[in-house]
């Protein structure tokens, strides 16, 4: 579904943008890469959001193919991942349905994290982690900055104790089963979803 | 994660509620079997919504192990499958972890779905499709009321007109990508979140 739904309007454009994924270096932002998707973007009239999604912790093809898809949908204005590999495995591309043509993806290392955290930070981003914490608020009572950074955990340890140091703030979300927690897809699906919708509601009390 | 997290407490009590997983039939909703369930999750502190997630036209076992692990976690009160045999899927298993040990689960056949849908109505329960129409409320502008059914489409098809016709509401997700649709599972998420979200708010409005 959707795979095959667009066709590309300019191959060389594309092989351009293409180059242009390259892995994040301390302090050079790639803003080429990150005007080049806008504006290929932007012709095609999708508009993006100020919602980075960082998903380096993550371990499983089928989580990142699947927050790939999802992030495009919801027009984030990228996806950062912890190796660009991953693009090459089928089971991520099965789940992506070719999402990645369409989001800027960013490699960062979980060892540049921090470095990247930082970096993000100091472009004016709220730095928030999905996490079950004690001081963690809790999804309906939290409301989201314009721009937001979400950090996911890795499916089995969660997020690492020297990243939430650099956290500006844990949201989790709650849970009423016996089951112990959601799959990471689905629990960044629905971040990704509550920040929409905050954005949604606050630009039609605007009008 | 979570699949051996919690230890069944009585092996006889849980055979007997297995025994109970059962074909829905035409007018004979399994009372005993909604209760026996419930039963045993207020034992262990689990409350039940009033939700009930139809995902009967669903093919891929993936995608219906995910809405189980889902479904559990917010208190779902019932996942209804088109076959019961998915529940023997090794690819159900692997997503669901265990979670329809926990979740009544309902079987309804795709043909049988249009009585089961007039059943709960009668019952008091809003029929929602989760689908893009000319008529659909946008997710942003929806008011979940306490007994929904959520009726998910098949991954290729989506809800056929003769369903369409049964339905009292459409709701569909705002999306904003290039990519066509979100993947069923994480459709259903979001509405399951959503449901639950107004819930939690409005219990807490009521304090």
């Amino acid at each position: 579904l959707g795979s095959n739904s667009i066709e590309t309007n300019s191959q060389t454009e594309w092989t351009d943008v293409q180059k242009k994924i390259i892995p994040w270096k301390n302090s050079t932002p790639n803003l080429d890469l990150e005007l080049a998707f806008q504006g290929r973007a932007a012709k095609l009239g999708k508009s993006n959001s100020r919602l980075i999604v960082v998903a380096s912790l993550i371990d499983k093809p089928t989580n990142l193919g699947g927050l790939c898809r999802t992030s495009e949908i919801f027009g984030a204005s990228a996806l950062v991942v912890g190796s660009l590999h991953y693009m090459q495995d089928k089971q991520f591309q099965h789940l992506s349905v070719s999402a990645e043509q369409w989001l800027p993806i960013i490699e960062v290392k979980p060892s540049q994290l921090v470095d990247y955290l930082q970096q993000k930070k100091t472009e004016g981003y709220t730095i928030i982690g999905v996490e079950q914490t004690a001081k963690s608020f809790d999804l309906t009572e939290y409301c989201f900055p314009e721009k937001s950074l979400l950090l996911l955990g890795n499916e089995h340890e969660g997020i690492p104790a020297n990243l939430i140091h650099q956290l500006d703030v844990c949201v989790e979300i709650p849970q009423q089963g016996i089951i112990r927690s959601l799959n990471v897809h689905v629990s960044g699906a629905l971040l990704i979803w509550e920040y929409t919708r905050q954005q949604v509601i606050k630009q039609r009390q605007q009008k």
